[in-house]
């Protein structure tokens, strides 16, 4: 990618284009905390380091790199969004709101900044291996209990507090961080959009009104092992059965309700071709314009399938400051629309901190893939967006 | 487990039991050639030494103790099972075959035995780590092409040949191996009952008429990767959904056929919460005592979910020895009955070697599980009923 009057973006972007992507699928695997995440960290304090900018981790392992101190010269402005992918994730959900962020800086004079810029890189945006989404973001403002963070298991039984420990990261340190809170007068994130709400609207660039209502479900599914040769049909008591009602049931309810739901992970055991399983699990990701309808949806589910969803996570509607979406609006030209995605700037905006988002359009739509996309032209209206917003807000 | 009359069973029991078991789910994950698998063909060993038997293993791994040289004094008899167990599978399925073939041979005098005895132990039956059941005994006899062979690859991408030779065993060896089928005169294979028939029997032990006709089935089911939380449901290509058919025709179509099927292992891609999957992966175990119904069952799954499913394995019926069987029924005053389970016995049989299960009961008939079992009593009346077996038919 490179396109003119982009600061650094094209060279940051093609940085970062190895960092953690599968050979096989070409899709990204940036799980927190790993030799990936690690590099990834060092990528963000080199790029923070040549342009004179002091990073600042938070309490919950969130970089922060600011222009100036907050301490003295602030509250300041924060920009930025996160590194860490789903499993098999795209190139742009997550950096390409913080590669923009440098670049939009470095098209900023920064003697005319009136207050100090930090850029922010949060941790675990993706929940891609302990679970939670958003969990740098809970971390800092207090919405994730720090004891039940530390205790999050990834899929080989890691624990969060054994990952932060092994990546170099104090875990006693986790809780709500006042100190970090101070510091961000105000948080703007861009990301590309995970819809096609830009291509219908015919514009590059879009305003967050609010995010949907959204959290994650899990259905443990017991039954019987067995084998798979010997037992009879009506001696089995077999849970694929019941994923089988989840995941139809998962789709139907969402339908009558006007709501999103999705069975995107599983887990079988013992997993073998000849042994009915002992158990399954599955995950429910459900979300939706009303949080009635979406909590209707996980309780047909568990309803349907004889099994009480657990909840794991759960955001309630989260409205964007409404003086700061109409500026931006105003400034750039650009429509407003909600999202079902949930984003580090939803936790920030629930914890009263005054917060915006900025979209990018996506072509496709397509989002937690490999095809995700955004065209050059679209990137680089982000990027003088941004630097506009900046130049407004501080 | 302990009794009278058992020659070393007890012990051999006790020294087993904690190898490849899972602290957490009391199951057991032996798979071949792993450290584990290690550990088991030591332990062979050691019992095999013990005796004055001498271990000889074949083109594929498989180990044969023998009493005496089958070349010069053979063929002779061999009994035997496997050590290797399903994902989280109980103590007595393959193990039980082993103990006891060294527990008979403990009651007889040796002097008496007027051909070799050999006792068994085959690698990967039950296809745990490379999918393909009964691989051992496979290459033995040539049903597994040794090129297949060494291109199967377990979950984390290893092929056969790359585990064969880190466990220090010549993958180029794979292949038909006269040599030691010449050496098999007849095969005796005792296994724990996978059912419940000898309960209803009201029989310690059972002799096998015939082994279903079963086969392993791939269906790759396609979609396409997206968000969870953005992509409308009339957008969405999510493989889940014909996961679920799958499931729920594989378990109607057995119903209407008279037949077992079974979806038992999955692998779901990219396996995020917040993901529309890429790709769901389900395989399919199915077995009856009809093929063409077997078939009917494969073949209807696959059209309900519009994918056409891959043969992974397939196994015709194998009728058992008639003379043999007829002979050990009545020397052990045991009932006939056939099993939906594949064997070694069965693949040995299928070429040519003459060959006979005994059957030991299994209270609740559970296999494949940590909850299989068999009781003392009816464990002695095996080994009992194996050492009279060796006595007759040598």
């Amino acid at each position: 990618m490179s396109f003119e009057n982009s600061g650094g973006f094209d060279r940051m972007w093609a940085d970062l284009a190895p960092l953690g992507r599968d050979a096989t699928t070409g899709g990204y695997r940036r799980f927190a905390w790993t030799a990936e995440d690690a590099v990834l960290r060092e990528w963000f304090r080199g790029e923070a380091e040549q342009r004179g900018l002091e990073v600042v981790p938070d309490r919950a392992g969130n970089l922060f790199a600011w222009t100036a101190d907050p301490d003295t010269a602030g509250p300041g402005l924060v920009v930025g969004s996160h590194l860490d992918s789903v499993p098999d994730g795209g190139a742009f959900d997550g950096p390409l709101g913080v590669v923009s962020a440098f670049a939009a800086l470095d098209l900023l004079d920064r003697a005319t900044l009136r207050r100090p810029v930090g850029i922010a890189c949060f941790a675990e945006e993706e929940g891609a291996r302990f679970g939670v989404a958003c969990a740098g973001s809970r971390l800092l403002t207090g919405a994730l209990d720090p004891d039940r963070a530390r205790s999050l298991t990834d899929d080989s039984g890691t624990t969060m507090a054994e990952a932060l420990a092994a990546a170099g990261h104090d875990p006693a340190a986790l809780g709500r961080d006042d100190e970090t809170l101070r510091r961000i007068g105000t948080f703007l994130e861009l990301h590309v959009e995970q819809g096609r709400a830009l291509v219908d609207d015919g514009a590059a660039i879009g305003v967050a009104s609010s995010i949907w209502p959204h959290g994650r479900w899990r259905l443990d599914l017991h039954g019987r092992a067995d084998h798979a040769g010997t037992t009879r049909l009506a001696d089995r008591d077999d849970p694929m059965l019941a994923l089988a009602t989840v995941i139809q049931e998962a789709r139907a309810a969402a339908g009558r309700h006007g709501a999103l739901a999705t069975v995107g992970k599983l887990r079988v055991r013992p997993n073998g071709v000849n042994a009915i399983p002992s158990e399954v699990t599955a995950w429910l990701d459900a979300r939706g314009p009303d949080a009635d309808d979406v909590r209707a949806v996980v309780a047909e589910v568990g309803d349907a399938a004889g099994s009480t969803p657990v909840e794991e996570s759960w955001t309630p509607s989260t409205v964007f400051d409404p003086v700061l979406r109409d500026r931006l609006a105003a400034l750039l030209g650009a429509p407003v629309l909600p999202t079902g995605a949930g984003h580090d700037a939803g936790i920030l905006a629930a914890a009263g901190v005054p917060t915006a988002m900025l979209f990018v359009r996506n072509p496709t739509g397509v989002s937690h893939s490999p095809d995700e996309h955004a065209e050059e032209a679209d990137c680089s209206a982000g990027v003088t967006a941004l630097a506009r917003a900046i130049e407004a807000l501080t």
